[in-house]
C-alpha cells in the first residue's frame, strides 16, 4: 500500500494525478492531510507507525518551505518520494523544488518533477513491482500505452 | 536566554558570530545541535519545551533542504530567527535560504541574510529589548560602535 | 503597540493581512505610507522617533528594490520585520526578497515570504509576547486554530 | 543488486559514496561506464536489459546537460535513482539538477541532491528493503549511527 | 531536406515556425513526432537512419528535461538544431535551455532561444545555403524583409 | 566634480577603477565613505547637500542588500551611477545588482555592471562631457585607445 | 534633445512612458525605430552621428538578446541610457536585463529598472540638468509631485 | 574555410579548443580578434564581407553582454556559431548565455554550451560535412575516437 500526503487540500488537485496513475495500476493508495508545520505531532505519529501497518512507499506533497517530504522521510526507515508543488505562494516553484531535493547526507528523498505527481505515483508502482511480478508487468503495459499514444499522434500529424 | 541551534557541528564557524555579539550585548545563550533530519526526536522534544525552560528567543542556523529553523516554529511559541548557511552541499545558499524564507501563512521564520549570523544574534537582543532598557542600550551603543568604525574608514582613505 | 508601514498604497492589498492578523491577535496596529525614495525625510522621521511614541515592532512591506525595511532597521532601535511584495514591477519577486533579505552585519531585518504580511504580524506578536502572557495565550490559540482547520481538512477528503 | 553507471570516469570521486553506503549496507553493487552520448549503444543495451540479469535498482549520475538517467529511466522498468553531478562544465549545478529532475509525465527519476551519491544508495537500499527486513533492519542502524554522530557532536561543543 | 521532430503533438504550435519558415525559404521538410522518453526505439532508430534517406539538417524541440536534440545529436552524425519549448510543466523554460545547451565535449546540438523555432528554421536554410546558392539568395531576401518591416514601422510611429 | 561614495571601505578595491578613470580623463573627484546602513545621517547629509558643493555626478558603489545608490538618488536632484559591488556576504552579486537597478518610477539609479567601476568613471564623465566639449574629446581618445588595445591584440594572435 | 530609439514597434507601449515623462519636463524628444538585428547599417549610422544633429543623452529600449543600447554605446561619445524590455520572448526578463547591464569594460550602458522607461526619462533629464538649471528646477518640482502623491496615499489609508 | 573570432585576447584559452578541433578535422581555420564594442568598424565590416573572401561557416565567443555572435548573424547571411564564455566579469556565465542564445525571429545564433568552444567546432565541421563526405567520414571517426575512450574508462574501473 502506498501513503500519499500534502500539506493542504489545495494541493489536491496536483496530488491527484498520483492516486489515479496508483489506481490504474492496481495498487492500493491511503491519502491524508499531514500539515509539517500546522500539524507536528500529527507528522511524527504518521512518519514514526506508517510502516507498522502495512504502507510501503510514502509520497508526499509539499509547496513553498516545504519540509513535510524531508521531515518524514527523517522519521520514517520508508523510501520517501517528494512532490514538489507549484503553490501559490511559491517563487515558481523553485523554493518547493530546493526545499525537497537538497537533503543532507543520510536522509534522502526521492525527488520528481514540479507538480510530477504522476510520475510519483508511477515510481512507487516501480518500487513495489521491485518485488512483484504482476505489478511490473502492469508497468509495462502502462508504459507502452504512453508509446501507443505517441504513435497515434505521430500518425496524426502526418495526414 | 537565547537558545542557539545548528543543524550539525560544521555550521559552527558561521554560528560562532551570533554566540559572540549577544556574549558583547550582555545576553546569556545556550548552545546546541539539533538536526532536524538526524535527531528528530530531540527537534520536537527541543521545539516543545524551550521556552518552559527560560528561553525567550530561539537562532536556529541550517544549510542545504534546511528544514530545523521552520520546524521549531512549527513547534515553539517563540519567535524564531533563521540563519541560512552556505553549506558545502548547498547550491550556492539558494536552497538554505528559500528552505527558511518561504514558511507558509501561520508559522513565521524571522529569516535573515545568508550566513548572518551576527545579524541573528542582533535581531535576538532587539526582540528582548523590546521590554528591557538596559539590553536596548547595549544596543544603540553597539550601533554607535558600528558608526565609528564607518567614520574612521572614511578618514583614513581621505589622508 | 505595531507600527506597520509600507512604500505605496498598492501594497495595501498585501500587507492588510498583516493588520487583520494582529487584530485578531487582540495587539493594537498604526498604519502609515512612507515611502524611502519619494518621502525619505518621513523615512528618517519616521525610524528616528517610532520608539518614542510607544511603538515596540514595525513591519515594513515594499518591493522591487525595497529599500524601506533596511533603511527603517538602520535609523530604529526597535526589530525591523520586512516584507519582500511582489508588486507588479517586480522580477518574480527576487528584487524584493534579496534586497530586504541580505542586510550588512549590524543590521537586521527580519525577513519573512514572499507577500508574507499574515506571518509578519503573528511574528509581531510573537515578540511582544515574549514579555506579554496574555499575547503569548492568543497565538497559542491561533496555532490550534491552524491545527483544527488541517484537521477538518483531513477528514473532508477522507469521506 | 544494485547498479551503478555514470557518464564519465570524473564522476567517479562523486559516485564513489554511492558505492560505499551500499557496501556497508551488505548490498552488493554492479558499477559501469555508460555514456548517453558517447556510447549510446552502451546505453540502450544497458537500459533494456538490466533487469534480465537481477539488477533490481539502478543509480545513474551524471552533469550538465544529464540525459543519463532519464534515458535509462524511458528504457528500463525499474526504479531509476538520479544523481545531478556537479561536473566541471555545470553551470553551477543547476543544468545538472533541472536535465534529470523534469522528466515528463510517464517516465520518472527519483532525483537526489546535487553531488548526493551517498543520499542515492541509502534510497536504492530503502527501496530494496521494501521487500527485505535484513536490509530494512541495516537502514535503522545506519540511521541510529548518524544520530549518535549528531549527539557526540552535540556533546563535544558542550565542553 | 529538413527533418523537424518534436516530443510531443503539444510542442507543434510551436515547432509550425519551423516549418512554415521552411517552406517559405524553398526547402523540402519531414515532421514527425519522437518521444526520447516514451519512443526510445523510435528515436534510435531515427538517429541512426536518417541521414541515410536524404535528411541533411535536423530540427529537434522538447520541453522540460528535453533530451530529444541531445540524444539525436548522440546517434547521428547531422547537425542538429535545438529548440527548448516552454512546455506546460517546464520550470519558466530553464530547464528546456539547459537540458538541450549544456551538452558534453564531443556533441554539439546547435541551441536558438526559448520557442525560438523560427530560428531553427532559419538556420537549418542556413547550414544548406553553405553549399547552395538558391539558398542563399532566398535567406537574403528573407531579411531585407525583415529590414523592411522595421523600416515601415519606424514611418509608422513618425506620423 | 564627480563624487565617488562607497558603502565601506573594502569596496574600495573595485571602487578604485572608477578614481582611476576619471583622473584619466582629466575630471576631479571627491572620495568619501557613506553608509546607508550605519551611518544614516552621513547618507542624508550628503545626498541633500552634494550639488550645493559643486558635485555634478554622483558614483556610489555598495554590496549585497545595496540602498546607498537608491537613498542617494531619492535624497538629491543629481543624476546617480550605482555600481553593484560583489561583496563578501553577496549571493554572487544577485543582491547587489537587482537591490541596486529595480528602482520604482520616479528615482532612477544609472546601473553599470557587477563590479563595473570603470564603466560608472565613464559614464560620470560622459554626463559632464555632454556640456564640455574637452571631456568629450578626452572621452573619444579614451575609446580610441581602447580600439588600438584590441587591434594590437588581434595583430599579436596572428603572428 | 534626447533621442529614443528601440528595437520594435511592439516596443512602444513600454518605451512611450519615456516620451511622456520627458514632454512633462518640457525637454524635446526625437524617436525612431532601430534593430540592432534588422537594420545593422541604420543602427550604425545612427550611432555614429546622433550627436552631431544635436542629440545629447540616447535612450534604447530592447528585449531578449537586447544588443541594441550596447551596441548604440559603442558607436557614440554620448550617454547611452539602456532600458531593458520584459518582451514577449523574453526568459522574464533576466536576457534583456543581463544583456544590457554587462558591458565589459570601456562601453558603459546607464541601465534602469526592467521595463523602467519613465525612470529612463527622468535620468536622461537629470543628464541634461547638469547644465541647465530650468530642468533642474522641473525635476525638483517634479519629485515634489512624487513625494505629494504619496502623502495623499497615506493620509487616504488615516480615514 | 571556419572564421573564429572572439572579443578580447583574454577569451583565447577557451577558444582554442575549436581551432583544436577543426585542425583535427582537416579544416582550414582563420582566427582573429574582433570587439562588438571596442572595433565596431571591424565588426561591420567583418559581418559583411566574411562570406566573400570564402569564409563557409562563423564562430564568435564573447562574454559578459556578448553582443559578438548576434551582431554577426546580423551582418552575415552565413550560419553563425555562438560561444558564450565565462569571462571574468561574468555573473557566472548566465549573462554570457542569455545574451547569445535569446536572438530574436529572423537572426538565429547557434549557441553551443558555456565555454563549449570545441564542441562549437565540431558543429562547424558537421556544417561543411552536410556537402562534403570527407568531413563527414572525419567527424565519425572522431566520434567513434569518443566511444573508445569511454569503453577503456569502463574497463579500468572494473578492474
Amino acid at each position: 500500500m502506498v501513503g500519499i500526503i500534502m500539506g493542504s487540500t489545495s494541493d489536491m488537485p496536483v496530488m491527484q494525478a498520483a492516486i489515479d496513475v496508483l489506481e490504474q495500476l492496481g495498487i492500493k493508495t491511503e491519502v491524508d492531510i499531514v500539515s509539517a508545520h500546522r500539524t507536528p505531532d500529527k507528522l511524527f505519529d504518521y512518519g514514526k507507525n506508517a510502516h507498522e501497518r502495512g504502507i510501503q512507499v510514502i509520497i508526499a506533497g509539499a509547496g513553498g518551505a516545504a519540509h513535510l517530504p524531508g521531515m518524514i522521510a527523517s522519521l520514517s526507515p520508508l523510501p520517501v518520494i517528494g512532490v514538489p508543488v507549484k503553490s501559490r505562494n511559491s517563487i515558481d516553484g523553485w523554493d518547493s523544488v530546493l526545499s525537497i531535493l537538497q537533503m543532507p547526507g543520510g536522509v534522502p528523498v526521492a525527488t520528481v518533477a514540479l507538480d510530477g505527481a504522476q510520475n510519483a505515483g508511477i515510481l512507487a508502482a516501480q518500487i513495489l513491482g521491485a518485488s512483484d511480478v504482476k505489478i511490473r508487468e502492469n508497468i509495462i503495459a502502462f508504459k507502452n500505452g504512453l508509446k501507443e499514444k505517441v504513435i497515434k499522434g505521430a500518425a496524426s500529424i502526418k495526414k
